[in-house]
């Protein structure tokens, strides 16, 4: 069960082994993401041309598809890059973002799904309840609705794809449909920053590659992101700051600073 | 007319409201971008999908278009999504970066330009010089000329296509051909941050998403970086902590912020 | 040969004339390098449309070409830019970015080698060794090797090109295949920050822009990477504030810090 000493666990080996995260992501969050898993102790590689995903994912330890910027060339090397990971037993992570927004995004997180179910699902709550087929629930790529609106959605998906949901939010939820941990770190200026939950959804690839509970996995990385958030805070002014805060936190996150703050709890 | 009152109305109305403001816009900018739309209250989108970005636009306050790293593909979604936002009365701005450096980016410019006239067309003076058919105006995409070279050219564009064009230099140009605007915030270490013009552009989007006239909103945009910009620089050291304070300011700017500072005059 | 006043003479060149540097590069990177190029007094541009990397390239002083997320369309541009170059006699760098990570990038960077030497091969130990042929050299896009390992690859590859290569590492080492430039300059936080062997890579193409010694270009850009990463980490407390300070220091660096710092061995 996810804990305290899971996530110290689950870190060091980060920091020990630094697996290779593959991802294919959208073209804002690019930048950020490769330094969120530099941070933590993992080693990011970006590749979507379809002549090499299915090699990357050879190397890699977990792979991570965002659709935050998609186009019909780049679902095409998603779906070559999950038909791998199904073939060599890699987990990946699907981050949906914009599901809901247009019929386009739904569609295509739908049928990513289809190709074969993700370990993880980590999106927002309008995401989650656009995917559980919630009418107008998103707008943008900005979540309109608190995280346990989308409790129900996020447990009957999880259970219907047999793969582990988190959904970021004031209090972030993660559930394999029968277990819920809700993890209540963070900040409110958090979602002031782009792609903070693309980061969430990257760096839940980075423990997938060290711990194979997706259960687990998925917690650490809700933790972690909520706990860097705090430290980043105690030095950061705004949320130009806090990016870079964030990143330093991350990296100097000590076991210590683990209990002291974290605040994950089973239900 | 455009003052300090209408820029606190308008900061207060972007904040109140959040829009969505919908951009296709180059590869550099993307995060930062992002970033600034959320530092001043709106909620930011990126899409450039052909499928998708006639439905975007129906969910965006405004449309944002930016050429710095085009190609024929996402000029086709370009155009797509501007004679979406045509039919439905939304706001869109063009930032033509790179207009006169070579032909396909002055075209490019041109065409955009004729499949819908923007609201806004916020450029550096070489790009206004270029597409007012100026020759050798541009090198690369950072302007050799300052903003008053600029300054008839800005006013012809204006006045033949009915728009407003917003030029960015030490002192910021803005005119609908009659009319003009000149704010004179900003600090000279600006221009060492690649693609504050583009977030210039974005902001644009924003104000536009609040307020119907183009004057205002784009005399808004350029006085909300310049204050930004020197409210930054109170505290950064260069071009790297000049980003990160940007944001911060952006984000923490109040009524009193704007009324001290701001150097807007109606000409 | 490469040392402290070469330098110093040449970043005064890149303040003095800001040379257009034009980047065909990986999306990861976009940002940070042309603020690296705007903080160091360049002047960046991006681009990749077929339709104009040939009149972009006529533009600049130097060509920077980074495989870090290629695919088809891009390394057509990649070629037609580096066919432009050959023709006008622009010198350019190739950054074999995950060269060895698959089969499609390490024939990508030869075939980008055979269509017309470059001037720099700037990389990390792992790709240079896979250039090479290394069997097994190279994990994702993170070295896994320190950069003796790669000596006599580089000298043997710099031999047989007839260019220079420059391999980064904790020392840097600079060759044309006689002479041996070793920089021992920098901090062990900076692989934690992403992109900055692409931010050598665009640095070594402004040196380039200001001195046609190859030798002395690459050296100079290594030398000024490391002492500005000396300067950021005065200040900084992490890979996330490495980044900000990296810049300011980049934009700060004075003459005297060249002179204090720098640490350059010709062998």
């Amino acid at each position: 069960m996810p804990d305290a000493g899971t996530l110290c666990r689950d870190l060091g080996r980060i920091r020990e082994t630094a697996p290779v995260v593959h991802n294919i992501t959208n073209y804002v969050v690019m930048n950020t993401t490769a330094n969120a898993l530099l941070a933590v102790g993992a080693s990011p590689v970006m590749a979507h041309a379809p002549e090499e995903v299915g090699e990357m994912v050879g190397l890699a330890g977990a792979l991570v598809v965002n659709i935050g910027t998609l186009s019909a060339q780049w679902v095409a090397s998603m779906r070559e890059a999950i038909r791998a990971a199904a073939g060599t037993g890699t987990p990946w992570v699907l981050d949906p973002v914009g599901a809901g927004a247009t019929r386009l995004r739904t569609a295509t997180a739908l049928s990513l799904i289809e190709e074969s179910p993700p370990s993880v699902v980590r999106g927002n709550p309008s995401e989650i309840l656009a995917l559980q087929g919630a009418a107008n629930a998103t707008r943008g790529v900005d979540s309109v609705h608190a995280s346990d609106a989308a409790l129900a959605s996020a447990q009957a998906l999880a259970a219907s794809l047999g793969c582990v949901v988190s959904v970021s939010g004031e209090v972030d939820l993660v559930t394999d449909g029968a277990t819920l941990v809700r993890v209540s770190n963070g900040h409110p200026l958090m979602p002031r920053v782009t792609g903070l939950g693309c980061t969430a959804s990257a760096l839940t690839g980075a423990f997938l590659a060290v711990n194979p509970s997706a259960l687990e996995a998925a917690s650490d990385a809700m933790a972690v992101m909520g706990i860097a958030g705090e430290m980043a805070m105690e030095q950061a002014h705004g949320p130009g700051t806090l990016q870079l805060y964030f990143l330093d936190a991350l990296h100097a996150m000590t076991d210590e600073d683990v209990a002291q703050r974290v605040r994950m709890e089973v239900v």
